[in-house]
């Protein structure tokens, strides 16, 4: 892990301003400029190529396959892995001065800025440089991935001359195969298969137009992209195009005047399909850019920005206290936003479209931690996310039948939908993916009383989630037991009833027998009788919760309390984290928590335990947890607000809404970590804000850490826009639009009707002991502004 | 997994006769007619090379590593493994008759017989062959591989024209580098790296000798072999000799007259190092070769004989009522002998040298099943085993120091002393290995009074692994506990608290602290002081064994009692072995049980069990067992005789003593079951005539199954050797040798002393209620004859 310095953003409640040439933070740059619709993703590298890290364009489900070696095989395990593929670059639009390559690490740099506006949605750039050989020019651009045409990109960009007439030439390209770091560096066959992988199939070019059209290898995906471009020539241009197997180019020539831009618009259409062919591909691809040159670049820029203007005023989230959170969380919704809007029935992978981290794999994250936020700021994008996950339901039915259960098993890591785990402890055994999907597919249907969703796709996907729950349970006197299983804390795992998964199984069989109940006709489909609905009932009753009756706390599953305690004092912060540094039989069988476990079951499942427990859990589990995961901080966020810290509840949240613009971990390079920038919003709005939704109903108990003068944040639910701003002594709650709706505040039943806000004071905080993490991994404190 | 016929030998009490030609077979049979020495091993095939299964030549320690290859990465996991490799083979004797090469799959055989001669040590071998085109001769062999010369194998071999005079030419090879199956076809770097693992050095012929120097690309090991012959040469016969590369070869051409034999002495010498030069490799073979030729085949032959002679009169075990496992118990310690007894600070591999399965590693079931054997018969070769052990310290100290661990972390599996295993919660979390290395130090100690041994690698063993129980386990209250570890069932892993492995670990902890305080010497130099011994024995006396109150049963270990139990009725016989049908997480979480785990303990820590906690522990887990293990039915057989269960044990025994001369599990083609074979021992002995040495004192319970009329063996102790035999209503202990033994008949103290007999009457075997096996998983009835 190197220890690169993070990239230093200006702090503006809307933008994201940096004005230093960014050449030692460019990969975490790239990751953090990236812009994306959910369909396409353009990592936020210089028009001009390099400088850069990656390279990074990708396109919603398009991966390719390698063979997945095992040192010893085992039965079950999967063959095969797949990574998400860096597709055909369009972004490329490099610039000759004179002689020489304009590249930021030569010549000089004398003014340079790029700006991400969440606002506009435009990534912005300009720099002045001179040449090694004393030409001055300016180079601006601006560029978009368009929310509403979901094929389509594009850059306007525009070089002028500073101090003198310069030949320019200027080369616009589509480049396939570009070389890029090996993911898989240790194993020869990923990377053979991963080096080049997509194979020529087709290019064309017509007049200032286009297209090149490849497949990948083993997983036979057929890419098709196309450029178009109008340009604002100068006096004397020559413009010629070629197109060629991994290459097409654009290049104009020219001869500029001091002062006098040469500027072009570019546009890119991408498509991919597993099962068209080429040839229409490429039409699919130039119809788009006809349309969007018809529309052109300013039409395609206010279209953003009305687009945007609809999400923030449903959505926002304002701060007053922290300039630099209010950035961050912005920032946050704003990159949910680009991971999730244009997905239809693509998955959401940990990385969004912004980096190749995890090979570009979706887990249980999408539905934990980032579609509980989207549910209510862009719920369609919810239920286009599970309508993937159901689109996978063969493949979940298949590898439940080779695991030996009933009812459908999905992947722990996957882009199509295949397992792609190659450790099943971590992996097949953390079957708690499916409780995931489930509750997420209960969430989004009350949220939104989506009854076409609910019949078609919702039920089916609860009933077939709670299968597996009976098939890998069983009945041991009065309680149901799930046993030799992992929950979200994996440095324990293949454990006995773990309290987490018991009770998502818990939710998951109870929302199944109401789906089956309120969706006769999906009950029917799908074989579902008032017996099996009462098997259901019985065991979500019966689920047993490991407790120390001699502590006082839950024990995060069987014996794990009486387990060996860690020894923190002899472990140098050099050891984290850990699982780099340990085997994995010692973090097991000692009390030593990678990330919340325990405790996201106290936020997802807060219904099922006491104030008093959740405050004595919380400080035992906190003494124990090492946050080892980027998910860790927020359901700790979460919880250490509800029980009375607030000043710890502010930490984890900074730490989580900053792990990407500060780098905490690193490797933001590779990809944006989709889950902690959820956790912006979550901890600011479940956890400040106190929102809850057990049972699908919405409640509040908002109360500020000490450093935060105000807090707003605007909801979507069952149709109503509701605005809550907290205060440090009142909340005030405010239909925005939409029918009356009762919620409680703090546990007090509250009606709020349209046009008349209601406001209720803050109860005093409740008074806890402090409690203690581990040495060296409190979260950093908050420095109060 | 094929259905290959078993092969077919005769019953004889002291030999193997095979009286068909064994093409169908041939893979079993190869391993079966292996002769050995612990040094070198060389499979039965036939001297004409073709047809074979698997050609298999071996020297003890002699492995080419390769990269093993990881689904996911994990700190600790092993980065390479190591395979026997099929050294230069000199077995074969090639021979044409006129233009027809001799070969059993075409012509016409017209008598055919092999015999292994357990008295001899030879392989005998005539076949009468009459050639495609109508020559008819007889070929007669005989082979050794020698216990006193460690380094030579020989064969006498003889073709006789039978009808007329015959042209032949006889080819004498050395062959390297032979092509053979790939023992990873799914692997193609390990299949690039053991196509052809031999790098040819250096090549030297004179007269009729020949020397080839070959190295492993990747280990670096060195390996010569060299050929002489001695040749009763026909009136007219032309040789010739070449050497290079791959191929010595000397080629005989004579005209043989009817009825006049070519008879040709093959002497073969090997020799192997990881430091010495060539030139110094084949001076070693030649001075070898030498010797051998100087003593010539009779005098070799002889020596073999009275080597035997004196290994039977230690060690025959006699049964009166069952011939055909006369021959196999015989036949099992035999093998034992050629696996262990020239191997001399090399491991003794699960195979021996048999054959290439399990990549010819080494396994607990080593000091857990076979040295027990050998400590009572051959008790050097136990010695020489754990100096074997001892020399790879510095390596297992460095492997617990990888796992964080204290003292010494002994391989899984291995064959020069580094972990080779790819799978960790069945191979490093199987930390029972180092209590089974302990185990086997204490009881060979205790059997020999090696007081050398005890001093110099005794001690060491048994302290460093007890350091390791230190650190493994936890005080939790008043008990000592042992986390997240796996016993010896493999179809549950990480456990805690696993009954076996902490009766093991408390053998472990008091044995270390008696050899501490027996060899301060010893424990000055490991810094062992009085505070640590008394942590060892506080650790060992507070070892936790999870106990059903309910059920009256131990649980194997913590809540395995309390798992579902398995679906037997649902489970087809096609399904076993059940780890190749259904997924690890599905057996770990019921109660399904692979081998002997809480029995095995039963067994080897039998003084920690009440008589009627052995007949309930046993009833509960034999209705739980699936055998898909060959190591199960030893400690299921020792205990179902000591419980009361005698027809049982009896079809136990056959099943173990049977593994591979029945070829029950299809794969003694990979090499023979050395285990299983030592069960066929301990089941007679242990099982039947009740040895036990708890705590180093040998007592005795015989019980004869009623299929016996008679069972007497004998046994090295302390110096003595005894003989116990056991007749229906008595049993006689008498002193072949040495002083006066006191001992125990069912638990009344006895003493024997030299020239006085004792006599005692075997008590009624206890009634007990009748256990039973998973439905279609009980052993086979064996028919009483």
């Amino acid at each position: 892990m190197s220890a690169a310095p993070a990239p230093c953003f200006e702090t503006h409640p809307w933008t994201l301003p940096l004005r230093r040439p960014d050449v030692d933070t460019l990969s975490a740059v790239e990751s953090i400029f990236t812009l994306a619709n959910g369909h396409v993703g353009l990592r936020g590298t210089l028009e001009e190529g390099e400088p850069r890290a990656r390279p990074g364009t990708y396109l919603n489900g398009v991966y390719e396959e390698w063979p997945l070696p095992h040192a010893e095989a085992g039965y079950g395990y999967p063959e095969s892995s797949q990574t998400v593929v860096n597709v055909t670059d369009g972004k490329l639009i490099r610039l000759i001065v004179e002689d020489a390559p304009f590249d930021m690490r030569y010549g000089a740099v004398t003014a340079h800025e790029r700006i991400l506006d969440l606002r506009t949605g435009l990534l912005s750039r300009r720099t002045d440089w001179t040449s090694p050989n004393g030409r001055s020019i300016r180079v601006e651009s601006q560029r978009l991935v368009s929310f509403r045409h979901r094929t389509i990109a594009a850059i306007s960009y525009q070089v002028t001359p500073l101090d003198r007439d310069i030949s320019v030439a200027v080369q616009s390209d589509l480049l396939a195969n570009e070389p890029v770091d090996n993911a898989h560096p240790a194993d020869p066959r990923a990377a053979a298969v991963l080096a080049s992988p997509l194979r020529a199939e087709l290019a064309a070019r017509h007049q200032r137009r286009a297209v090149l059209v490849h497949q990948t290898a083993r997983s036979g995906l057929r890419v098709a992209v196309g450029m178009d471009h109008v340009l604002e020539p100068p006096d004397r241009a020559e413009v010629s195009l070629e197109a060629e197997g991994d290459l097409a180019r654009l290049t104009i020539a020219a001869r500029l005047p001091r002062g006098r831009p040469l500027r072009l618009v570019k546009f890119l259409a991408y498509g991919w399909s597993s099962r068209r062919s080429a040839p229409a591909l490429r039409d699919q691809v130039e119809g788009a850019l006809a349309a969007a040159t018809f529309s052109g670049w300013e039409a395609m820029a206010a279209d953003q920005q009305a687009f945007l203007d609809d999400f923030w005023v449903r959505s926002d989230v304002e701060i007053d206290g922290d300039p630099e959170l209010q950035q961050a969380v912005r920032f946050a919704l704003f990159q949910l936003l680009q991971a999730s809007v244009r997905g239809e029935e693509r998955a959401i992978p940990a990385k969004g479209l912004t980096g190749p981290g995890y090979d570009g794999h979706a887990f249980w994250d999408t539905e934990t931690y980032v579609l509980p936020v989207l549910t209510y700021t862009v719920p369609d994008a919810v239920r286009d996310a599970l309508r993937w996950r159901h689109s996978t339901l063969p493949l979940a039915r298949a590898r439940a039948r080779v695991l030996r259960q009933k009812g459908a098993a999905f992947p722990w890591r996957t882009i199509h939908g295949e397992e792609c785990s190659g450790y099943w402890p971590a992996g097949t055994a953390a079957f708690h993916v499916g409780a995931a999907i489930a509750d997420a597919t209960a969430r989004y249907v009350a949220a939104t009383g989506d009854d076409d969703f609910d019949k078609r796709y919702g039920a089916e996907l609860l009933v077939e989630t709670a299968r597996l729950w009976m098939s890998l349970g069983h009945f041991d006197g009065p309680g149901f037991r799930i046993d030799g299983i992992t929950g979200p804390d994996e440095y324990t795992a293949i454990v006995d009833d773990n309290v987490y998964t018991n009770l998502m199984a818990q939710r998951n069989l109870r929302e199944a027998a109401a789906a089956a109940e309120r969706r006769p006709g999906a009950a029917e489909r799908l074989s579902v009788d008032s017996d099996e609905i009462a098997r259901w009932r019985r065991a979500a009753d019966a689920v047993v919760l490991p407790y120390d009756d001699k502590l006082g706390v839950h024990s995060q599953s069987e014996g794990f309390t009486r387990h060996a305690e860690w020894d923190f004092d002899a472990t140098p912060a050099a050891a984290y984290p850990l699982l780099l540094h340990l085997p994995y039989f010692e973090l097991y069988r000692k009390q030593v928590v990678k990330q919340a476990d325990l405790v996201l079951a106290m936020h997802l499942r807060g219904d099922a335990f006491t104030p008093e427990q959740k405050t004595r859990n919380f400080a035992y589990y906190e003494a124990r947890t090492v946050r080892d995961s980027s998910l860790s901080a927020t359901p700790q966020g979460v919880l250490a607000a509800e029980v009375g810290h607030l000043d710890l509840a502010y930490d984890y949240w900074a730490e989580t809404a900053l792990t990407d613009l500060h780098d905490l971990h690193h490797n933001a390079g590779s990809g944006l970590h989709l889950a902690a920038l959820a956790g912006a919003w979550t901890v600011a709005v479940a956890g400040f804000g106190g929102l809850r939704d057990h049972g699908g109903r919405l409640t509040f108990a908002p109360r500020l850490p000490p450093a935060l003068t105000r807090l707003a944040f605007r909801l979507t639910f069952q149709g109503r826009c509701l605005r809550v701003e907290v205060r440090p002594e009142k909340v005030t709650y405010e239909l925005l639009s939409g029918e009356a709706l009762a919620t409680a505040h703090h546990g007090e039943a509250i009606t709020v009707e349209p046009g008349a806000p209601v406001t209720r004071p803050v109860p005093a905080a409740p008074t806890v002991e402090p409690v203690t993490q581990p040495p060296g991994r409190a979260p950093h404190r908050r420095p109060i502004l």
